[in-house]
Formats: structure tokens, C-alpha cells, sequence
């Protein structure tokens, strides 16, 4: 069965094809800069990459040229082959506690949910309706980057601000990732043979979280209302004193959004370092002895071990360390960061399986919390909901 | 020796007479309203508390009228017998890594920190003024709330931020109530009896902050730039995600200025229960069955717990976890939930011991980390500092 995975930002739109219930890619692209007369169009097929630059007026278009595509290439022979389609969903806020159809219903729910997703969700709900126009008949959903942590206890998921901010404009922490935090710690559950397995998962890629996941169950997450808050990022500051727009506002006087847009693309690796927001590009400055890239790293490292101190605490013990995402699967030296300052739980890193690509256990045999590596997977992750809910 | 303690803010002035080194107090009081008609007035001593109305122009009439009452009351018989002064000052930037002599360049200093700490430095400079006019050849130092936090790593007081914010505007973590966890953590290694013991200092009051101590040093605090980072508090928020203050300023048209104000003022406990600020009304509200006032203080109780969790990894271990300040001494239910939370430590907490008031080790015989109710006294550090530095 074909069922397509789809992730539509505000000028482009990914899609993978996969043959489920097998999880075999079968195509994968992307279209980016719709709206554009010098808009790409790239796809990938039976090891072959194509790609155009032509003009893409909108959403609509790019979803036509797609399938387009799929024809012309004899990827399917007709579009009554995608028995499914899962979209990519940042914000489902406390609306949405799992995946759900994409009914007319669901569509207005999630465009309720704008404030709190302003870049993202408007431009989902623009690729949600494109799609239905073309395949009116197909089963379709929604898959939210929040629905894994609506698990998350009040104490954990409330800040300590005025009620009324929850209650009137839903401030509280919603998380993200929520796909790959679930992808990842089922599969280490599997690996444990534990089923109420106490599991941290470190999500890090150029956005990165952390979460920790109870029989299951996410009970708590490093990012917050948004992605901006947790740990620091490529760009992003993560946690700061909040005093900091008070000073920053009288020194430069800048406003909100504009401080917003600093800690937001203009912090984390790139702020500290001033090089790059690139965790390869800060591991070639480290390597040259720039003291402001290490900082930056260590930095990073340093609060990713507070969350797992804290999220130990949490969970009352710990049984694995999961490593995912861009960073968490290949930069064996971040990983060696964190374990080494995690040491006093009891882990203990296996320096050559730490090497390795793909799925590993990388701890020492008898570590007493085993660490990790797997790779996440949202698209498949999306598929298996939609195989899931079509039943 | 006498030696007073001072604590001016912007309409206050506390003091405190010390005979030391026996740490004795001869005389404690606080002049209120400073500039106002109806200013207050208030002294204790010998068992007896004289309360006045009166106006109070500025921090100079209010100096005059405690030296006038020291004499009037036989305190003292002359001046002269004030034999030092210490100083409290909020913020002492990178400037000041110990409490130092205030000679006039230390004096300008002080005032060139006033962005950092725009409500306290420029009273605490009134208040010192004051005090060196009136006893000109009196030894007389300021001892900071920032020094013993002086310690930490660069990694962990440097924000993700921007890097120019801190080499231009000076944006990083400082800390506060350094005086207090010196001070307990301090007598926490010599009830230990290890120097280089591993302790996390709970500073629970109507302000909060958590250290972690390392051989006597600070190496990492939850306040921040300023006292608003952390834990939530009586009226303030401690962390959020920096992004609230986009979506609150969107909803209700509030600025930098209004929306700290109700971070700093009516968050926290008040914000979360609606009712108080108040720890004990808290208490009492819970006892009630109120659930916004239980939820104020589990989400206060979750994010210490998260802070114990990540300074245990940051120490590599944990000897003692020592409670002071006002909630920290004084409410026995709240150090009863943190260690109840923080019990994969090793923490077990003697419910009867728990009981008690003073200085005790409530913890159980054989708990694998100690922990203690140490009151605090920063009055006393004070004049233990100016001691120490007249020598």
C-alpha cells in the first residue's frame, strides 16, 4: 500500500512516498520557493535525482507538478495508488491528543491553533487543502509535533505565570519533535524488551530537545510554547533570564520581535561561536582551537545535561540515553560530551561503538544505563499513523 | 568590636549593631517610606521595640535619626564605638570578585553596575553615602550578593546568546543571594566535615535560588542576570519560554516594561494560585482543597526538584542538600515534597527531625546525601566580612 508523508512549510513542501506496511521509501522531494518564478522542484527515485527550476504560483501548482511527476515517471500509474497521505502538523495544541483525519472539522481546528504556530500552521492548512482538492476521496490526516507530549502532567507542562495566560491565551508548554520522541523511545523500549522502560531521548539536530518518556509516555520535554525555549540550538538561545529583553530593549532599543528574532536566528552555535550555526562547521573551529566555537559547544553540552539530571530525577531512575536527529546520530564527539558529564548516573560509553553509523547500543556492556543511537524517522512514523487510523 | 550591617534600598534602610566576634545582636531596625511624610521608624533592642511616625527627607536624615537613637537609648555612649560598616549591594558585576573596602573609585563602581541592577545599586550607593559622611573614618565595605557566584565557568554562566551582548551590555548569569549560600554552605562542610564536599544550597524565601557548591565554590546558581531566572517564587515566574513574551504581546498590546513587571510581581505563587504571594496562605489553601494553590506550589516543588537533578550531574555526587531562608527553614511540608521527589539520590528524609526549628540533620541515619535546615544570617556574613577585610 502507497501512502505519502508531507510536510508543507510556507514556501515549499516535502513529500515521501513509502510502501507500507514494508516502510520502503519508494520516492522522496521537495518543491521550495512557491509563489516564486524561480521556484526548484527535486525528486528522487530508484537512485536517480531530478531537478527543475520553473515558476510555481502556489501550493496547488506545486501538488499538481508533483503528481505530475509520479505519472510521467512511471512512479504510479495512476493516482488512485495512494491509498493514504499523513501531513506534517507543528501546533495541535490541547485540541488534538493524537493524530486525527483531516476532516473539514479538524482543518478549522487546526487553523484555531494560528496563534500559537503563526509560521507554521496557516502554511500546513494551505498543503492540507491542496491536497484534498487533489485527492478528494484518499484518506488523510493530520500528525502533530505535540500530541506525544499532551501526556505531560500539569506541573510539568504549566509556567508558573499568571493563570489567566493559560486559561484566556493557552500560554503553557506544548513541546515538539513529539513524532521522533515517539518513533525513537518505542524503538528503544523494543531494544530494552521493557515496556515501562525510563528513557531520555535527545533529539539534536539544528532544532534539539529532549525529552522523558515514562512507560511510553512523554512526561516532559525541553521545548515550550514554542522551539525557542530548552536547550541552546544552532541559532536558537534556548532558556535565558527573561530580564534579558528589559536590558537589551534599553541598550539597543529593540523590541520584541526584533529581540525575538535574535534569540530565535541569531543565537546558539551561531550567536556564541559568531562562525556558524553548523554543528560540523563548529567541530572544524574547535579542531583549529577557536575558544568561542568550544564555548559554544560546551555550552550546549553543559545544559543537556542538566535536562538529563533533571529528567533522571523525574523519572525516578533511568534505563537508556537515546541519541537522534542530525547531531545525535553523527557527531560521535557531542555524544562523548554528554556522557562523559552524565557519568555519575551510570553510563558508560564504548569509545569504538560510539563510531559507528546507524542503530547501535554504544554504552559498554554493564553500563548501567544504556546509551543509544537511533536514527528517527518522521515520515515513517507519519505512514504508520495513517496505516494505523485507516484501520 | 560593633559593627553594623546595612541594607538600604531605594525608601529603606535596614541596619543591624553586631558585637563581634561573638556575633551577638545589640540592635537591629528599618527606617521605611524614606521620603516620605509619614516615614516609619522602628528599633529593637534589650527585648524592647520602639516604633515612630515621622518625615524622613532622605537616607541622610534617616542615617542621623538611627545614630541619634543608638545614643538617646544608651546603645552606645559615642560614634566612635562603631568600629565598622558593611554594605549590602545587589550587584557587583565581573568588578568585584570578594566584599571590598569603599574607598570612593570602589563607590564608582558600584554605580557603573546600575543597568545591571537599575532598582538596587543606585539606593544602595544613596544608603553608602550616606553612611561615609556620617562616619568618615570608619572602615567600611560592601559585601555583594554576586561575588560568591563569581566562581562559576564560563560555560556555565554565559547565555546562548548573541556573544556581543555580554562583551558590550554585560548580559550573563550573576546570580544572588551569595552571602546566603556562602554562608550555609559553608557551615554545611563543617558540619560534614569535608572541605571539598559536594552541596546543593535550597535559599527558599519569597525570593529563591538554588546553588551548586564544589569546595567551598559556587559553580552554578538558577538566578540569573537578574533574581527573575530560576524557580517560580512568591510573585515571580522564574523560567518561560522567551517566546510568551511575542504571543502575550500580540493578545494583549503589553510592552517589555508591563510584561516583566508581571513576571517579576504577579507570577509565581500569586500568579499560579490567585490567591497570595505568601507561602503560608498557600499552605493554607491546600489544606482547603484549593487546586490552583497546590498546583502553585508543585509546579514551585517540580522545578526545584529539576534543579537538585541537574546540579547532582553537574557535581559528579552529592553530600548535602541544606534548606535556609524563610520557606527553606520554616515550612516543613515543602522540604518534605522536594525530597520526596529527589529520593533516587539517596535522600530520606526523618519525618520527625523534619519537624523540628534550628539548625538540624533531618535526614535519616545512613541517608546516602544528608540534608540540613541551616538558618541563614547574612547580617552576619556581613560583619564577619568587614572583620575579616579590616585585619
Amino acid at each position: 500500500m502507497k501512502i505519502m508523508a508531507v510536510n508543507a512549510g510556507s514556501s515549499s513542501l516535502k513529500f515521501q512516498l513509502l510502501e507500507m506496511p514494508e516502510e520502503k521509501v519508494i520516492t522522496s522531494g521537495i518543491v521550495e520557493r512557491i509563489g516564486n518564478d524561480n521556484a526548484t522542484f527535486s525528486i528522487k527515485f530508484n537512485g536517480e535525482k531530478i531537478e527543475q527550476e520553473l515558476p510555481v504560483l502556489n501550493h496547488k501548482v506545486a501538488v499538481e507538478l508533483l503528481f505530475d511527476a509520479l505519472i510521467k515517471h512511471n512512479i504510479i500509474s495512476k493516482l488512485e495508488e495512494i491509498e493514504g497521505v499523513g501531513h506534517r502538523v507543528v501546533q495541535g495544541g490541547e485540541l488534538f491528543k493524537d493524530s486525527s483525519e483531516l476532516t473539514e472539522e479538524n482543518i478549522l481546528k487546526i487553523e484555531s491553533l494560528n496563534d500559537l504556530a503563526p509560521l507554521h500552521n496557516p502554511a500546513h492548512v494551505v498543503g492540507i487543502r491542496a491536497f484534498k482538492e487533489a485527492l478528494p476521496n484518499v484518506f488523510q490526516i493530520a500528525v502533530f509535533d505535540t500530541t506525544f507530549h499532551q501526556t505531560m502532567p500539569e506541573e510539568n507542562f504549566l509556567y508558573a505565570t499568571p493563570y489567566e495566560w493559560y486559561t484566556d491565551y493557552a500560554v503553557r508548554k506544548y513541546g515538539a519533535h513529539g513524532t521522533s520522541h515517539k518513533f525513537v523511545s518505542d524503538r528503544a523500549a523494543e531494544l530494552l524488551n521493557k515496556k515501562d522502560a525510563k528513557i531520555i531521548v535527545c533529539h539534536l539536530g539544528n532544532g534539539a530537545s529532549l525529552s522523558a518518556v515514562k512507560n511510553g509516555k512523554s512526561i516532559d520535554t525541553s521545548m515550550g510554547l514554542t522551539p525557542l525555549e530548552g536547550i541552546p540550538m544552532g541559532t536558537r538561545s534556548g532558556n535565558i533570564d527573561p530580564a534579558v529583553f528589559g536590558l537589551i530593549s534599553e541598550k539597543t532599543g529593540k523590541g520584541i520581535s526584533e529581540i525575538l528574532n535574535d534569540l530565535n536566528k541569531k543565537s546558539g552555535y551561531l550567536g556564541v561561536s559568531g562562525v556558524s550555526h553548523d554543528s560540523r562547521d563548529i567541530a572544524n573551529e574547535i579542531e583549529k582551537g577557536n575558544h568561542r566555537a568550544k564555548l559554544a559547544l560546551d555550552i550546549q553540552t553543559k545544559r543537556i545535561a542538566d535536562y538529563i539530571g533533571s529528567y533522571y530525577v523525574l523519572l525516578g531512575g533511568l534505563d537508556a540515553i537515546v541519541f537522534t536527529a542530525g547531531i545525535g546520530e553523527n557527531a560521535a564527539n557531542v555524544r562523548h560530551d554528554i556522557i562523559e558529564r552524565v557519568k555519575v548516573l551510570g553510563t558508560e560509553l564504548d569509545p569504538e561503538l560510539n563510531q559507528l553509523r546507524g542503530e547501535n547500543e554504544i554504552s559498554k556492556k554493564g553500563s548501567k544505563v544504556k546509551v543509544f543511537v537511533i536514527p528517527t524517522n518522521e515520515e515513517v512514523a507519519i505512514a504508520r499513523d495513517v496505516l494505523r487510523l485507516q484501520k
